[in-house]
């Protein structure tokens, strides 16, 4: 049997036209995209692994999977060589290869989201896919104040959509951050593991605070009560972008931030 | 007969979807589904008349367009009842009555375009639609030298694509301004009047510029030769935004920019 290796791909896509990044038969995912891509170029049936499962509609800039394979291609022509084979709205970003047993989520990792808010009177055609728009006038110092009682160690339950299997709701986040440029606002949120919905669910939260409903303070409460009803609602999918995946022990950081 | 009014709308659009702005039958097209949307607001068959007929793909901020109409919605509301009725990628920002013999075409306007340059080694998804993907180094400083060339009257030949039915290629742009921002080259183009794909051909030269085989100066004798195949290609259409679209005779001007 030939040796197998295990190829990482850093993947950016727009997710618009999707039903999420995860594989599923009978729909057009991420996953299943790339894994027609491999075949047409190694002749190889493969199942990539995912490192985020993102939902559809939501895009991408550095999420990440791997594979194995027999082929003799290098590693590091994968991105090109796989983007020839790839619709326009999903692109390698950069490849390389990595130990046999590595695999993205069974191990620690730092991920980078941002949530994006048009706060226009009117929506703009050419963004609508890109933005949550909000014609309520948002106040980003508020939202930044109110992001600050979620980092640290919590109990995110209050950020959690139902129907997630998670074992423990207990997460931790690093940073979240809220900033404006012009008539944009970026909630940026820096963590190593998310609930299904998570981010969405802070980012209607902090909107909710933008808009005077909701006092910053009030945040800790609302953590505090274990309950998603008490959080704001779930933002839309089109404003989320998974922007950054970082594997700090190690190897891949060297590489991935090249 | 009942008396009627003459209504413009200011109309911003991504036009990714579209055959172009002018209507064609049995094409998709801005005119097209404006004309759409009115009828099913007013039950009155209408034709709306366009102030730019911008490209297939190519995407606006301020277009205009006026119509004639016997019904009683206030010309304030247009704007909002015509949105329920579109597609979320044409949007009306405003919507105002003018005299009834103002034409768009046929009056002293200014035109503001923007063409956009991704300039980043690979392409990234949710940008394919909104910008030119350049891979090669740009030096936006020689482009804006470039386009300094450009300012004033001439006789814009080398810009115009051929099957032109101008009458006379002399157009006077008053300003190109050349700018970075990070990875994006904005090029902003203002003039009065432009020649069938003009302000394209303006950004596929100034590219040329960009990576250096094209001096600035030489754009002096470009414009002279008076010859489309003097000049760079013709830049994809996804780049080009037109911002904005101004009246300033009179009392249009004060309407369209509040």
């Amino acid at each position: 049997m030939p040796v197998k290796r295990r190829i990482l791909l850093k993947v950016a896509y727009d997710g618009s036209a999707y039903s999420g990044f995860a594989y599923l038969e009978n729909a057009n995912t991420i996953e299943g995209t790339i894994n027609t891509a491999i075949e047409k170029l190694t002749g190889e049936k493969t199942e990539v692994i995912g490192a985020s499962r993102t939902d559809a509609g939501v895009h991408a800039y550095g999420n990440v999977v791997v594979f194995d394979t027999a082929s003799t291609v290098p590693a590091e022509s994968f991105y090109m060589a796989l983007n020839s084979k790839l619709p326009n709205d999903i692109r390698i970003m950069e490849s390389f290869e990595v130990p046999g047993d590595f695999h993205p989520r069974k191990c620690r990792s730092e991920k980078t989201y941002e949530y994006r808010i048009l706060n226009t009177k009117l929506p703009i055609p050419t963004k609508r896919q890109y933005y949550w728009h909000c014609s309520y006038d948002l106040d980003e110092k508020l939202m930044n104040d109110a992001g600050k009682y979620m980092e640290g160690e919590h109990d995110f339950s209050s950020f959690c959509a139902s129907g997630s299997q998670a074992l423990t709701h207990v997460r931790t986040i690093k940073s979240v951050d809220v900033a404006r440029d012009g008539d944009v606002i970026t909630i940026r949120v820096v963590g190593n593991g998310f609930l299904y919905n998570m981010v969405r669910i802070i980012a209607g939260t902090l909107m909710e605070v933008g808009r005077g409903k909701i006092a910053p303070e009030a945040v800790k409460d609302i953590i505090e009560a274990c309950d998603r009803t008490k959080a704001g609602p779930t933002a839309p999918p089109q404003g989320l972008f998974l922007v950054k995946y970082e594997f700090p022990d190690g190897f891949i950081l060297t590489n991935s931030t090249k």
